[in-house]
Order: structure tokens, then C-alpha cells, then sequence
């Protein structure tokens, strides 16, 4: 009886649930996501929020207790999915799960009625659910196919980052001490905000280096950059042709050259 | 008669037409529609506008009625054109056609009267027009196999897209309120400006976080920039690949040269 | 006679001569050209100018000397060449070609005796004579392995040109409208350096938008940018891809599956 | 009975050594060699400096005596490896291998007293020994494959570096006497700091054109930049796919389900 309510709450929440009813509740909670996202963003604007304090804090809590009721719901019925029986065990298991984690990470400094204005730094987690928002089967898949390239290309990306890595500590100490004389870094941490800024291309300009030696190691160092981006994105490429492989030879290979047996992939 | 009037006109304004009259038309069209790009860029710079005021209020109306003129013509004939028959129907269809809308869009201000200084604005729209010089047969090709690399390679390209929107809320979200302290950022849409710039690589270095903690987010925002790159690049790359592949193995598995033994895939 | 002396200097001043008389000449006038982009950028630093002036002088002086004399040589027996023969027409022909428009550019100055200071501007041309250098047989072929890519690819890169052009205007366009209560672009041209800076994702910060709708329109632009950066490099990427492909068919199909016959490329 | 010990000694200090022995050994340096990462830049923090001197000290007496005693016993274990033969020779062939070399420059200022304050510049040269902790058999593989890629491209990515190059001279040279009434660059090597800057897209915008023609030449210059970046990439790209095709055809022309036809490569 419980159990049968318990698999039928959990049917319902279920973010790939395909029933009518599960779609509809998923789509308001999606939706309920976004809008906190958004909320979160308009409350950092002054005026915004001096004018619409009163909403915001009324569009909060109800959002609170919409969210609270549903993890309260997914918690108690979590026992009813596969993978998670058990009514410690289970539940355990459930709570070590990444999207509940976010969810509790979100919950929890309301629940714990210390809203405090430095803790509302962890509602950005929020941004996390929209995780939840992208188990859309086709993307789903392609997410899958993105794991799987950078997993069978782990060895060459490894090698890039260590690159990276090398070269970021390298050109940090090379110009922290270049730029002694002139004190432009006050300290090799200094040097690397510098030198992630400028590995990246970003170049914001806010530290630069100014002496001769200084600027021939950044030049360098950006000239680096270039590498530490080209490296990974033609790994990435052949990756995803590899990936894409299948369906080309599939094609091209249709029939046996010998004895004519077609290779069909729907068989 | 009136009919067959028409079906001259269309066949002279069509853009692919390919008699000599017709290309001369679109050449002349054409021609005006970048001399009214330059001259909207000249007009912006005060002493050239100054001085030449008459010329290009002159050009101007000049264009307009051609324009207009041209338009109008197109409008009377589109019921002329397979797709658009029927005087009523055929005739707003034409006009959802997005080249209307941008001719439309272009034109109105002027007709109305309404040229005001703000309204200026719309004429940007004009740069538009420049696509309908894009219609060259060579050119359309490639943009259609554009639009299959897109379409096929869609699923992941949106994960590629919505990890770029998850890391753009998130590095937003978290470099205001790291760097509250110091007040870098007046608003989380502020900071978004950031992340948008740092994410493109691009930065400018107009707002630059100063804090510990925000320099450290910020430097895995430019890196997560780097990988928002990488991914598209990296994915378009492979699905142009397979959109050449025909090509290739018509190449390849062609026939043996020995005894004539056909690899074919048509088969 | 004449005729004979006049091919050996041919042969002797060309840079892909093996002989290695031509060699030791080539390697010479390379060094020369080389030490000559070497002090057009020394003598640029005024401390130095003012030191080593007379060096810097006779050093020209010299060079130019060199260039000339060889400049005339190669004239002189340019109609011994295969495809410049003909006293008039061949040298005619000769003169057209782009090594010999680069150098008569960077020796006219000096032989006229107009080496005045600004005229010092087209010395930069001198650097095209490093192409001279790259005549290398491997260097060559790769470089004939770009223009075919390049040529394969054309209709897609000229899309991606076209596409980058569009932006180009239409988001110069938009910003200078956009940011004009702000005045933070003197006029259309200006809002150009800021988007072409912009949408190649160098990003100096020297000129950037400060309005909210400017903000939306460059935070899009920088987006832009990304694109036109990666549609060229993944149709390059797919287009080496294609080049290689014959060495790799080669591989894979060495046999014919039929009749066993060996499809050997030496042959 | 030296000759054992020694090579005993050889294999527990070789870094690809697989005894539990060699590994701990190896784990224990590469933990001190990383700590010594973390305290050459701890140390330049002035506050933490201060406080902590001397405890950096004795980390750092500390990590000598050990990099000396493990150098020591490599170099005197050296001519127990294969080729290193011999007393003397083989020591120097030792001496010359990069790693040493690293190991030496780390070293030395230490060892002669000398750990001046400009001295402490060296030190950053322990970065290097990073890439001993780079030697794991997976890594390696995919650092040869680097290498094999590289060097199978070699032509292409050359041109591409030429280019580079070339574009980088033409423009420090075009932008220094374009922006010569403006007096931006100092001279032509300040303008190479520029160019550098703007061609591989970092952008810090600390030396910016403001003349027309340098703007010009300046937009050229970015545009230069993305091509300096796409070409790199989309060789290395079709690079690493032909260095990926083996395992892919091996895959495509396995066997015929059917009839068992091989269509074998190897054959």
C-alpha cells in the first residue's frame, strides 16, 4: 500500500519520467528553478531589490517550501527506485547522490533559518539544478559521448593539462623574478593570477609585465597559450570523429566484398 | 498579359535570376545597398557629416525610392512566383519572408515620415541587405552543408551550449559575491559582463576582480572559457569531416584497376 | 655567349639552384637580407641609433649596394629564365612578378635618394623578402598543400568570411547607436576598432561599452567572435583531413578484396 | 660486488622502476620536489616570508641534502645503466642528459655558497623537474604520439610558424612608423611587444594604436592572429586523426560476420 504510493511519488519526480502527470511536475519545478536563478540575479540589483524586498522574500519562501516538500517526497519514496532499497542503506545512498547533495547544499541555510547575508553565497548552487533540466534524452546521450571522448583521449588531454600546468608555474617564477626590479608581481601567486590570465588569451591588461626580460618571457608565455589551447581542441576533434566513426564505416562498408552479406546495423 | 508583366518583373528582381538584365538589376541593387552602408558609417563621423549634409540627405532619398520602388515591384509581382500564388495569401506570405521583413524594416521609417535621430537605429538593419549579395550558387551550397554540420552535430553542440550557460551563471554568481568585500561588481548582472568577456576570452579589463577567492574563480572561469572553445570548435571540426566523406570514399573504393572488381556504396 | 654567361647567372641567383655555388650566394644574400631586418629594428631604439649611426649608414649603404647589383643581375638575365624570354616582354614580365615588385619597392627608396625619414616606412616591405627564404623543396610542398585546402575549402571559408563581415558591420552598427547617450564612440568607424578588436578576442579594454543594451550587443559580439573563430579552424581542420586522405586509403586498401591484387602507389 | 650494489642502486633511483622499493623512493622525491614547488612561491608572499623564514630554510637545507645525496648516487650509479657505459665517458653522457641538467642548475647555486638573492631566479628551474613525474607508461605513450604528430607535420606546422613569424615582423614595423606621429612605440622592438601581444589574441591593452593607419594595420594584425591560432590547430587536428586511424580501420574491416572474410591491413 505504502509501497505501492511510495513508487508511484517516485514515478512522479522522476526527472525522466515520461507520464503526463511526472511531465507537468517536473516542468513546474524546472520552471520554479529557473525563476529562483532569476531571482537570485535581480536581488543583487540595489534599487530592484529596495522596491521589491517584499517579493522577493515571499517568492523565496514559497519556493522553499515547494523544494523542501519535494526532497522531503523524493527522500521518503527513494527507497522505491532501483539501486536504492533499503531504509538506511538506501536512503544513504540516495543523500550521496550529486543532484540531492545540490538540492540539500540549496535547502539547507533556509532550513537552518541562518539566511545570513555571507551565506546566501551558496544559493549560486542553485545554478546547479539546471543540471537536473538537461536529462533530455538527446542530450543525454551526447553528454555520454562527451565522457566518452575525453575518456579515450585521457592519456593525450593529460599530457596537454601537465603541459599547462608546466608552463604555468614556470612562466609565473620566470616573471615574478624578471619583474623584480620593477615590482610589478608583489609575490609568485601574484604572478600566476598574471599568468592564467594571460595563458588563457584573456589578457585584461590589469597587471602587465615592463621590463625587457619580463616581456620576452610573457611573450613567450603567450605564444604558449596558443599551444595550451590548439593541443586540447584537435585532441577533442579526432576524438569526436573517432566517436563518429561508426555510423561512416557502417555506411561505407554496407556489404561484404566476398560474399555479398550486407552488414545492417538494425540486425 | 498583366501575368506575363509580372513574371518578367519576378524573374528580373529574383536575386538567382541569370539573364543579363537580371543581373544587372541585382549588380545595381546590390551596389546601392553597399554605398548606403558606407554612407551610413560616413555620416556617423561629424566633420564628413558636416560638410556633406545635402550629398547624403540626397543619397538618401535617392535610395529610398529606389528601394521603395524596388519593393513594391517585388510585392505587386510575388503572386508571379511558385510558392506565393494567390493575391491575398501568396502576398503575406511574401511578406513573413525574413528578406522582406529586413527590406520592410529598412524602408518604413523613411516612408512614415519618422527619419528622427533615434530611429537612425533601424538603419543598421540595412546591413542586413547584404545577405541577399549571398545568394551566389557556390556560396548557398556551403551554407546549406553549414546547416547540416549544425543540424547534425546539434545534440552536442547544445551540451557544449548549456555547459557554456551553467559556467556563465555559476563563475557569475560566484565572483559577486566573492568580491563583495571589495565591491568590484555592483550586481550579479554586472558581473556578467565579466563573464561574458572573460569566458569569449576577449577581456577587456575594464572590471577585474581583486580578491583572493575572485581571482581564483576567476582564473577557472578563463580556463572554463578555454573549453568553451575547444568544444565547438572541436565538434564542428568532426562534423564537417563526415560531411566530406562521400567524397572520399567514392575516392577510395573506386574500382581495382586490376580487374575492374566495383567497391561500390551506391549499392 | 652572352647567352651562356647570362644562364649561369640565372642559375647562379636562383634561389632553388643546387649547385652550390648558388647555394653559398643565396645563403649570403639570405644573411643579408636577414642583418637588414635586424638593423631596420635596432636602429629604431634611439640610443643605439645614436651610437652606432655611421655603422647603421654604412651598413645600408652597403646592403643596398648588394641589392642592387643583384636586383641587376637578375634583370639582366632574367631572359635566360624558361617563361621570361624576350628582351622587352620577358623583363616586363619579370618586373610583374612579386619578389621582383618587393625588391624594387625596398631599393627604389635609396637609389632615388629619397631616403628621407618617412619614406623609412617602406623598408617594413623588406620583410617580404623572407619569403624568399622559404623556398625550402618541403616548406614549398606544404605551402602548396595550404593553397589546396584553402582552394578546396573556399566556398566554406568564403561563408565564414562573409558571416564574420556581416557581424562586423551590424554589431559596429549597433554598439555606436546603442552606446551614443554614453558617447563612448566618436562615430561608426570608431565602433569599429572596438569590434573588429572584439571579435577577434584580443580585447585591449581601450574602448568598451558602458550602457546595458551596449553591454547585451558586445557580450553578444564577443560571442561572435568565438564562432568566427571556430567555423575557419574546424573547415581548415576537416580540409587537412582530406589532404592526408590518400596516404591513409592507401594504408587501409593496399590489397584488392576480389582479386588480390596489390594497389601499390610507387607504381 | 660494487657493480651489484650499484646497480641495485640505478634500478631503486631509475623513475620507471617497478619494485615497491623504487616506487616509494620515487613518490618520496617527487613529493619533496612538489614541496619545494609550493615553497619557492610561498615564499615570496612578504608576510608569510617573514614569519616562516626559518622554517623555509631548513626545508630547503633539507631538500638539498637530499636532491645532492640522490644526485650523487645517480651519477655514481650512472655506468650501471645501459648506455652509460664506462667510467668516464658514460658519466658525461650522464651529465648531458636534460634531466640531470636540470638537476645540476638546481643544485649548484646552492652547492657553491652562492644562494644570492638574484640567484634564487635558478630555482624556478625546478619546475622542470616536473617532468620527471611525468614518466608514467600511459603518459609517455601519448607524449611519443605528441611527438610522432608533430613531427609527421612538421612541413605544415612550419609554414605555419614562418608565417607567424613573418606577419609579426611586418606588423611591429607597419604599426611603429604608422603610429609614429602619435609616439606610441618607443621603437620597433617596443612595437614587437605589442605585436606579440595582439597576434596570439591576448589583448591587454597596455600599448594601444590611436592613429587611423594604425588601427588599420592594428585590425589586420588581430585578424593575422586567429589565422597564426586556426592553422596550428587544424593541423595538429588532422594530425592526430591519421596517428588515430590504425585502431579505427582495424575496427571497420575486421572480419565479415558471414562468411568470415579477414579484410585484413597487416596482410
Amino acid at each position: 500500500m505504502t509501497g505501492d504510493s511510495k513508487r508511484r511519488v517516485a514515478v512522479l519526480l522522476d526527472s525522466s519520467g515520461e507520464s503526463s502527470a511526472s511531465r507537468a511536475t517536473n516542468a513546474f519545478v524546472g520552471a520554479l528553478i529557473l525563476l529562483n536563478v532569476v531571482a537570485v540575479v535581480l536581488e543583487t540589483i540595489d534599487p530592484v531589490y529596495a522596491r521589491y524586498r517584499t517579493v522577493f522574500r515571499l517568492f523565496e519562501l514559497l519556493s522553499i517550501v515547494v523544494f523542501v516538500v519535494e526532497f522531503a517526497l523524493r527522500f521518503w519514496a527513494s527507497t522505491a527506485r532501483p539501486g536504492y532499497e533499503g531504509p538506511v542503506l538506501g536512503r544513504l545512498r540516495f543523500l550521496v547522490n550529486p543532484y540531492a547533495v545540490a538540492d540539500l547544499l540549496a535547502i539547507l541555510p533556509f532550513v537552518l533559518g541562518v539566511a545570513a547575508l555571507d551565506l546566501r553565497f551558496i544559493r549560486v548552487v542553485r545554478a546547479f539544478w539546471f543540471l537536473r533540466l538537461f536529462r533530455e534524452s538527446a542530450v543525454w546521450q551526447s553528454r555520454q559521448r562527451f565522457v566518452r571522448v575525453v575518456r579515450a583521449r585521457r592519456a593525450d588531454l593529460s599530457i596537454a593539462v601537465m603541459l599547462a600546468v608546466l608552463v604555468f608555474f614556470v612562466s609565473s617564477g620566470l616573471l615574478y623574478y624578471a619583474e623584480r626590479p620593477a615590482g610589478t608581481f608583489a609575490s609568485i601567486p601574484d604572478a600566476m593570477w598574471w599568468a592564467v590570465i594571460t595563458l588563457t588569451t584573456v589578457g585584461y591588461g590589469d597587471v602587465v609585465p615592463v621590463t625587457l626580460l619580463g616581456r620576452l618571457f610573457a611573450g613567450l608565455t603567450a605564444l604558449g597559450g596558443i599551444g595550451l589551447f590548439a593541443l586540447p581542441a584537435s585532441i577533442l576533434a579526432a576524438g569526436y570523429e573517432d566517436v563518429s566513426e561508426p555510423t561512416r564505416s557502417a555506411d561505407a562498408d554496407a556489404e561484404c566484398p566476398n560474399c555479398g552479406y550486407r552488414l545492417d546495423d538494425s540486425e
